[in-house]
C-alpha cells in the first residue's frame, strides 16, 4: 500500500546513481537499449543477494530440524497452473488503447476525464473513434475549443452516420462528462478510447518440446508466478523420502516471473524476481497459532539482517481483502523512499493448495498421523518473501550521507552504506600504507590469503589510505585493514604484528594483532 | 561424445533410484504426470548442488582478485541475441513424422531403410504419403509381402494419379531401396515419411510487456539459452564501475533454457539446466596461455569436489570442429555410466563476442590499456561447466555398493555415497546411543547447535545406532557422532565429554573430546 507522505524520490534518485556507479545494479540488456522490468546484478549487489539467500537459507533450513529445502525447475505444467488457479484466475483487468496500441491496467486508470477526448494534444493527425456509449474526437495540440468542434463535427458527420450518439450528446461531452464517460475510459496519456476491460493474465507462457503442431496443449508451459507451487506438487515424494512429522515445512529460493504491465519503482516491481518461500505445513488447529509465530520470526530476521523493526509495517489484512482461503494473512510492509510496500506476505493458507492439487491430480496428499491414526489434508502457513525488494530494502536502509567537519571547520559530505555487517558485499578491505612497502604489502597478501576461503576481502593499494576508506564506506564495507610501519616494527616493537582496523560506521580505529585478525571478524561478520 | 563400451546401465539405474527414493531428484510436475527434461531437486539434491555452486563461486570469485561475479537475468532481448548468433543459428535440423507429428532430429535419424515404407506396423489402418521424390505406403503390421503390394498399388492409383512417381519406381523401393531414399527419410518408429529438414531454433521464447499487438517484435523475449550473453552485455558497465585491469573475469551462476528435441540421459541433457561460467578477459597474446591455465585450474577443481582425475578425459577438439571464431577448445568429459559426456568446455573465444556485440549494439566496447596507451576489444577464454551434469557426476562418482562378510561370514551390501565430505549434503549425523536417555539426548542436541551456524546436521534417535550409520551412508554423510553412556561418565571419568565419531568410508570409529569437534569438522568439511 504505497503511501505518497513518505517518499523521498531525491534519496531515492541518489541510491540508484549509487547502485549503477558502484556496480550493484545494471539494467538488463542496457547496452541495446534495455529491458523492461528486468534487472542484472553487478558484482557487488550479485555478493549482497548471495548474503541475504545464504543467511535465509542457513536460519530456515540448516539451523531448523523442521524445515526441509528444494530447488524446483521454473518451467511448470500447464495442468499443475490450472489447478492452483493461476490459469483462470492469475490476471489483471486490461484495457487497450486505440491509438497508441498500449495496454492498461484498467483498475489503475485515473478518474475519467472527458476534455481529454477534446483537446488532449494528439500526436498525429486529428482522428476520432467511437463505441457504443460514446463518440470522441483527438484534436492536434493548440487547436481552440472553437476549431476543435468544429472538427469534431466534420468528423461526426462521417463517422457516426446511423447517429448512435446524437449531437446534443456530442455537446454533452463538454458539459456534464462524468455521465457521459460513465463506464467509458480514456487514456490519459493521449486521450484517445480505451476498449472495455478484458483479463490480460500475467503469466510468461512459452512452447516446449518438439510437437509439430504448435496448438498442441501439451507444448504450453509456463514460467512459474511462483515459487510455492512446486513445493505443493512435491509435497508427497519429499514426505515419503524423509521421514519428517506434522509440522514441518519446504523451503525454497528462486527465481519467479510475472509479466507486470507496469514495472516501477527500481527494482521492486519486477518482471523476473526471486522469492524466499517456505510453506509449513501443520495440524489445522494449529494454523492460526504458527502464523503469529511465523511473523515473529520473520521479523526478527529482518532485524538480523539491518531493517530495524521501527521501519517496518505490519498489515493485518482484513476480512474480505484476503484471498477467499486464506484465515489470516499478514503484510510485512516497509518503508522505502517511494512509499510504504510490502517485503513479505504471511499468510494463513489452510489446506487449500494441496486440496486443489489432490482434485486437480487426482492422487491422495494426505497425511497420516501414526500416533492418532488420522488421514487428513495438512494445513499450510506460508511466509513468502521478496528477495529483490529485500534487498533494495537494505540498500534504502544502508544508505547515508553524513556531514562531517575537519578541524578547520571544512564540510565534507561521507556517503556510507551501514549494511549489517552479516550482508555487507565486502567484509573487510585490506590496505598496505605505502604500496611500495615490499613488506607490506607481502604481509597484506598473506593476511588476505588467511582472510579470504571465510569472507569476501577487498586489496587496494591505490591513492591515499584516506581515500580508500571513503571507497569501502560506500560500498558498505564494516571493516579496513591497514597494515603500516608499526605492523612491520619499524616504529618499535611495541606494535610489530598488530594492524590497524577502521569501523566504518563510527570511523574509529582499533589496533588488534594479526594472528586474532580470522577469529575477530568471523565473530562480526556471521 | 558418448561411448557406449563404458556403459552401465544396471548401475545407472540403481542410481535414478536412490535419488528418488532418498529425495535428491524429482521428476517436474510428477504429481501430474510429469513434465519432460526438466527436474526438482528434494531436500538431499538441493544442497549437494549449493555445496557445489557455492565452492565453485568462493574458488572463482572470492578467493580470486581477478575475477568479479554477477547475476543476470534470464528474459533476454532478442537484439542480445540476434548479435549472439543465437536467434539465426542456435537451431537442429529437423523433420516431422507425416503420420505421428512427432519432430525428430534429422542428424539423429539412422541410416534410412526402405523397407520401413512397406511392412512396418502402422497402428492405424493402411495409409500413404507422396513427395517429389518418392510414394510411400504404410499396411498394417502382419500383411504378408503380396497383400501389402496389391494395397500399395491401390493407394498408388487414388493417391498419384499424376503419376509423378512411375510404378516402376514403385518397385525399385524394393530392390534398391538406398537410391530411392537417397535424400527421403523414414521415421524408425513407424516407417513414415518424415519432411525435409528444416531449421528449429532451440530457444524457448516467450511474450512480454502489455502490447495489444501479439506482432510487435519488442514484445518477443527468450529465455537466455546460456549465462555468457548477459556478461558480454554487461561487460562495459562492470568494467566502469569497477577499477579492473586486464587480464580479469566477470563469473556467474544461473539458469539457462534449450528446448532440447530428446531430454535424456536423466538429468544429464535437460530443457532447464544451471551453469557455472566465467568470461576471462585478457589481451590477444595470452589467450592461448590463459587456455591452458584456466584447464588445469578447472581439473583441479573437479579432484576437489570428489571427481578423480582418472575419471576425466580432455578431447582438445580439432580444426574444423570448433566454432569457427574458437581458436582453441577442450571438452572436460566424465565416465558417466552411460558413456563418456561433456561436463564443461574450456573455449578461446578470440574477440568473437565483444565484436559481435559491438557491431549490434553500436556501442564501443573496446578496452584502454593506460599503461601502453592502446585500444582494443580484449579476447576471452571461456570455462563453462554444466551445473546438473557435474551434481550428476559426482552422484556417479560417489556411489557403491561394499559387501561386507560379518564375523560369522554372513554377506550383507552397503550402499554409500563416498561424497567428498565438503560437497556432502550432510556434513554430519548426530545420535544418542539410546534416545531414553535424557542426558545423552540433551548433550546431542547442545552439540547440534553448536554445529548447525557451520554446517549440516542430522538429528537421528530412531532405531539402532547400526541402522542410523547406514542410513547416514546411503545420503553420503561422512561423519556421524555417537553420544553414549561414556561420554555422560556413566562408565567413568576416562571418556567423560568424549563422543564417538564413527568415519563413513573406513567405518573406523574413534573417540573425541566434544570441544574439539567442530574445528575437527570444519578441518574436513570446507
Amino acid at each position: 500500500m504505497a503511501n505518497k507522505e513518505h517518499t523521498d524520490p531525491v534519496r531515492m534518485e541518489k541510491i540508484v546513481s549509487l547502485c549503477k556507479r558502484r556496480g550493484f545494479i545494471f539494467q538488463a540488456g542496457e547496452l541495446y537499449g534495455g529491458l523492461n522490468g528486468c534487472w542484472d546484478y553487478g558484482p557487488l549487489g550479485a555478493e549482497l543477494k548471495r548474503n541475504l539467500k545464504d543467511y535465509w537459507w542457513r536460519k530456515t533450513v540448516q539451523e531448523r530440524d523442521d524445515v526441509l529445502g528444494m530447488d524446483g525447475a521454473i518451467l511448470t505444467m500447464k495442468q499443475v497452473l490450472k489447478s492452483s488457479g493461476h490459469l483462470d484466475g492469475f490476471s489483471d483487468p486490461m484495457s487497450d488503447c486505440l491509438l497508441s496500441k498500449a495496454r492498461l491496467r484498467a483498475d489503475q486508470i485515473p478518474p475519467q476525464d472527458g476534455t481529454a477526448v477534446w483537446y488532449s494534444g494528439a500526436r498525429h493527425e486529428a482522428s476520432a473513434w467511437s463505441t457504443d456509449k460514446a463518440f470522441a474526437v483527438l484534436v492536434p495540440a493548440g487547436k481552440d475549443a472553437d476549431s476543435a468542434k468544429k472538427t469534431a463535427r466534420q468528423f461526426y458527420g462521417s463517422f457516426m452516420p446511423d447517429k448512435k450518439v446524437s449531437p446534443k450528446e456530442l455537446e454533452l461531452i463538454e458539459d456534464k462528462r462524468e455521465e457521459l464517460t460513465g463506464t467509458t475510459r480514456f487514456n490519459p496519456e493521449n486521450g484517445s478510447l480505451l476498449t472495455e476491460p478484458r483479463d490480460f493474465n500475467l503469466m510468461f507462457k512459452t512452447t516446449m518440446g518438439a510437437s509439430a503442431d504448435e496448438n498442441d496443449p501439451n507444448a504450453v508451459a509456463f514460467l512459474r508466478p511462483e515459487t510455492a507451487q512446486s513445493i505443493f506438487v512435491q509435497y508427497k515424494n519429499i514426505l515419503d523420502s524423509n521421514r519428517v512429522k506434522l509440522p514441518f515445512g519446504i523451503a525454497q529460493v528462486g527465481k519467479s516471473f510475472r509479466n507486470e504491465i507496469n514495472p516501477r519503482n527500481y527494482t521492486f516491481r519486477s518482471r523476473e524476481f526471486e522469492q524466499m518461500e517456505i510453506e509449513y505445513f501443520c495440524r489445522p488447529e494449529d494454523g492460526l497459532r504458527l502464523t503469529d509465530e511465523w511473523l515473529e520470526s520473520r521479523l526478527c530476521f529482518y532485524e538480523e539482517i539491518g531493517i530495524p523493526r521501527e521501519k517496518l509495517h505490519i498489515l493485518d489484512v482484513p476480512d474480505g481483502e484476503r484471498a477467499f482461503y486464506s484465515m489470516k494473512t499478514y503484510d510485512i510492509e516497509y518503508e522505502f523512499p517511494f512509499g510504504i510496500q510490502e517485503l513479505e506476505g504471511v499468510a494463513y493458507r489452510t489446506d487449500y493448495d494441496l486440496g486443489v492439487h489432490q482434485t486437480g491430480s487426482g492422487r491422495p496428499l494426505e497425511y497420516f498421523d501414526e500416533e492418532t491414526k488420522e488421514r487428513f489434508l495438512p494445513h499450510v502457513v506460508e511466509p513468502s518473501a521478496g528477495c529483490d525488494r529485500t534487498v533494495l530494502a537494505m540498500i534504502c536502509e544502508a544508505f547515508d550521507e553524513e556531514t562531517l567537519t575537519d578541524e578547520k571547520g571544512k564540510e565534507d559530505v561521507r556517503t556510507v552504506l551501514r549494511f549489517a555487517p552479516r550482508m555487507a558485499p565486502i567484509k573487510v578491505g585490506i590496505f598496505p600504507l605505502l604500496k611500495k612497502n615490499e613488506e607490506q604489502v607481502r604481509l597484506c597478501r598473506e593476511i588476505q590469503k588467511t582472510l579470504q576461503p571465510w569472507m569476501t576481502v577487498f586489496y587496494d593499494d591505490g591513492g591515499a589510505v584516506g581515500r580508500r576508506y571513503r571507497r569501502q564506506d560506500e560500498v558498505g564495507t564494516p571493516f579496513c585493514i591497514t597494515v603500516d610501519f608499526d605492523t612491520i616494527g619499524e616504529n618499535g616493537p611495541e606494535h610489530q604484528g598488530t594492524v590497524t582496523i577502521r569501523h566504518r560506521d563510527s570511523m574509529e580505529q582499533e589496533r588488534l594483532p594479526i594472528d586474532g585478525l580470522l577469529s575477530w571478524l568471523l565473530d562480526r561478520i556471521r
